[in-house]
């Protein structure tokens, strides 16, 4: 690998209710040691103080949905996230510029839905996929997706950067921490930063050259009545299921009133962030994704 | 049973991001046939309107700890909840009066904290105790709690009639909907309709004369530094194990850093209300109680 690799960034709390994120960026402010390499500086940061501080996803708007181009250099948009995301923006990137300040962004959640360890992508750029592929190979539990949701404009914490990801964890309820996924995802950063280090002193022993992936189809809403109220929930055969093959005929809902709802169509997938809280509001229930392998 | 009941109240969203009992009330508004028996009526109530609309916990304070007479009597409170609860006790109560608006109240509530079916009391009134040891023949597996923190002046929606009490679900995140605790849910609420109308017809088959609690002891905060910020999880072996016994030495938590914190009491109690997201602001981390029969 080339490319040197001299800052990068960890962010937790993007969504102030996620506190695996928040409080491992506690962890290591209180320990700098942890994240310290001798070939590239780690910088942490509480992305939204404020959301932390009020234990909520968000102020005004979805952080994580704020760093598109077009809202970066939108100078009409006042909301808090807005405006935070401008500040962010200006010190890790700025997005778009030949040498941002930082070279790789790892940004920390958790979900309501069963996704283990997760790791998402929305970029194509190589270093980012190498460092996955490592990842896969020292902890193969791991699942790596593909987001794909909003490619042409990505509007995520990590696409500051060329290169970056999310790391998802779960099933963790909002505004709560646990220890589990609390120190597997701390060994999951540590990983990563081992990667950089090896990649940065020539000492990685190989390149990659394929991987297993999810990769995003589409997203499914809950049934809703004209009035938009949800009408079924998450069918118990899914729920907790995250990355389970979804056949033709097999149940996605069941009504309030107990009346399945199965899936119509003939292509296999997998479901992904399946009853995810904070995508209730979005009008997603889960993400449909196809299982493949990918030449890097 | 002497006393007949004429008018019950089943009331969800008191908590509005506790989406077991807001549906269940969307449920029963649409098939009012589910909740009707011949001997009594039953009101249905979204206790916290705004607040289930935002998805919220609560607007300005916890609404289930609005009820305590001290505030409903005080005309100094003003916040969005303090003038809700005593728009409720109007509805339903008032508290205190001898002949109340309904007779009993049933509270839907869900938790973050993995405590199955359960059932939460703060009173000592006979009704309600004989509904529970009913409720516990019918479905073995509920776990009844007696509430003992705010005995002198209770707070909950369900003190402001004589009887009532409330219904804890879980595990559920805050914000999610899931349907085998929703129809667990639902299930109990229709044994204990059936127990009102047995009750009024003379139909119950004997009178209980003792049943298995868990009384509240004391609450446990997480242990925080000199700022107040928590410095350690619920240890792995107990999350999710709500009703566990504890003695000396087992593990209650471990610090960011790994470190295991011990019980160190010679008492053996049951930890309930393990990790729950809402209790992080309240400054606990735990309900420790005792197993007991007590005679009704």
């Amino acid at each position: 690998m080339k490319r040197k690799i001299r800052k990068i960034a960890i962010t937790g709390g993007t969504h102030g209710n996620e506190l695996t994120g928040v409080f491992l960026i506690n962890k290591f402010k209180n320990n700098p040691k942890l994240v310290k390499r001798d070939s590239f500086k780690t910088i942490l940061m509480h992305a939204n103080p404020k959301a932390i501080k009020k234990c909520t996803r968000y102020i005004d708007k979805d952080l994580n949905r704020s760093f598109a181009k077009k809202d970066l250099f939108n100078t009409e948009v006042y909301q808090y996230e807005d405006i935070l995301a401008k500040t962010i923006n200006v010190k890790l990137g700025p997005r778009g510029a030949k040498k941002t300040n930082v070279d790789f962004i790892i940004d920390l959640h958790s979900t309501t839905s069963n996704m283990g360890l997760s790791i998402v992508i929305d970029n194509n750029s190589k270093l980012t996929w190498q460092a996955a592929a490592y990842l896969k190979e020292k902890v193969p539990k791991i699942n790596i997706f593909r987001w794909r949701g909003d490619l042409e404009d990505a509007s995520f914490v990590n696409s500051i950067t060329k290169d970056g990801f999310a790391i998802e964890v779960g099933a963790v309820p909002q505004g709560v921490l646990r220890a589990d996924l609390f120190f597997e995802t701390e060994k999951l950063i540590s990983h990563i930063l081992d990667f950089f280090e090896k990649s940065n002193c020539g000492k990685l022993k190989r390149k990659y050259k394929e991987i297993d992936i999810y990769d995003h189809i589409k997203l499914l809403d809950f049934p809703r009545d004209k009035k938009n109220n949800i009408t079924a929930m998450i069918h118990p055969n899914l729920q907790d299921n995250d990355y389970t093959k979804i056949q033709k005929n097999d149940p996605l809902f069941i009504t309030l009133e107990g009346k399945i709802i199965s899936y119509d169509e003939e292509k296999d997938v997998y479901a992904l962030f399946v009853n995810e809280a904070a995508y209730y509001e979005k009008g997603f229930a889960m993400c449909l994704a196809e299982k493949k392998s990918i030449k890097l």
